[in-house]
């Protein structure tokens, strides 16, 4: 689990080098763990609100898979994913969700409208990896925006 | 509105014979109802979760205007947007959200989660457009889907 973890951190702070919202997205082998892809946020390099870590990391993966049904995999983010992804996640049929830092503002997993109590595909949830340097990165990008 | 709900209808009637989810989505400057871009289900034939009619539009839509903030633009869909795409449509700034068919299931604009009453970006609601025409698309598709 180290390896993707430090696999989405690594793709969170190019984002932050880049301009972009510091959050990264692996997908993953549920049983061995092998990551499939993995994703940064893009909205502003492709002027696309919905180019958010996980959505890219899903179509990336539906791709790779020839099948939009991604169950048998899991996806890492630095980030509890907002209802767009929470969804997206849901649609895709991703066994677990596994996160960094909590986000009490857009987070809908854990805050919020917590999306999985009313998906048909409930996957499992685990929060809070890495989360005070997942956290920071985005609190660094937000106070420098801010400037 | 009219033409823009007939291109609509005649999307998701594309979509329903290529055998994807027969609902279409068209995006259009919110003043002078000129339509800007438009797109249909592809999730089966890109292998795409995410790839719902709104979606796609949106994406779209950003590439053309060249920026995410797709404020003065509305969408219209045949049915009523999932939480997926409900939060692309609060993300991307749209300012007014249209639809054809209520969608008791997976609909989270009037129906589950009301979507708008949880995000920072509230657009307003207008739903029953032509709704039996839309609905009828749907039903028949999923009749056909259970044969």
């Amino acid at each position: 689990m180290e390896k993707i973890i430090q696999t989405a951190l690594d793709l969170a702070k190019k984002a932050f080098d880049l301009g972009e919202t510091p959050i990264g997205a692996v997908i993953f082998n549920t049983k061995t763990k092998e990551i499939l892809c993995f994703a940064h946020n893009l909205t502003e390099e492709n002027k696309d609100p919905t180019a958010h870590a996980e959505i890219l990391a899903i179509r990336e993966a539906g791709k790779l898979l020839k099948n939009a049904n991604l169950s048998g995999y899991s996806i890492f983010s630095t980030l509890e994913p907002c209802a767009m992804c929470a969804c997206a996640i849901s649609w895709a049929k991703l066994d677990n969700v596994y996160f960094g830092a909590y986000d009490v503002k857009s987070g809908a997993v854990e805050n919020g409208i917590q999306m999985f109590k009313h998906t048909h595909h409930k996957p499992d949830v685990f929060g809070g990896f890495h989360e005070a340097e997942c956290a920071d990165l985005m609190s660094c990008f937000f106070k420098e925006k801010r400037k």
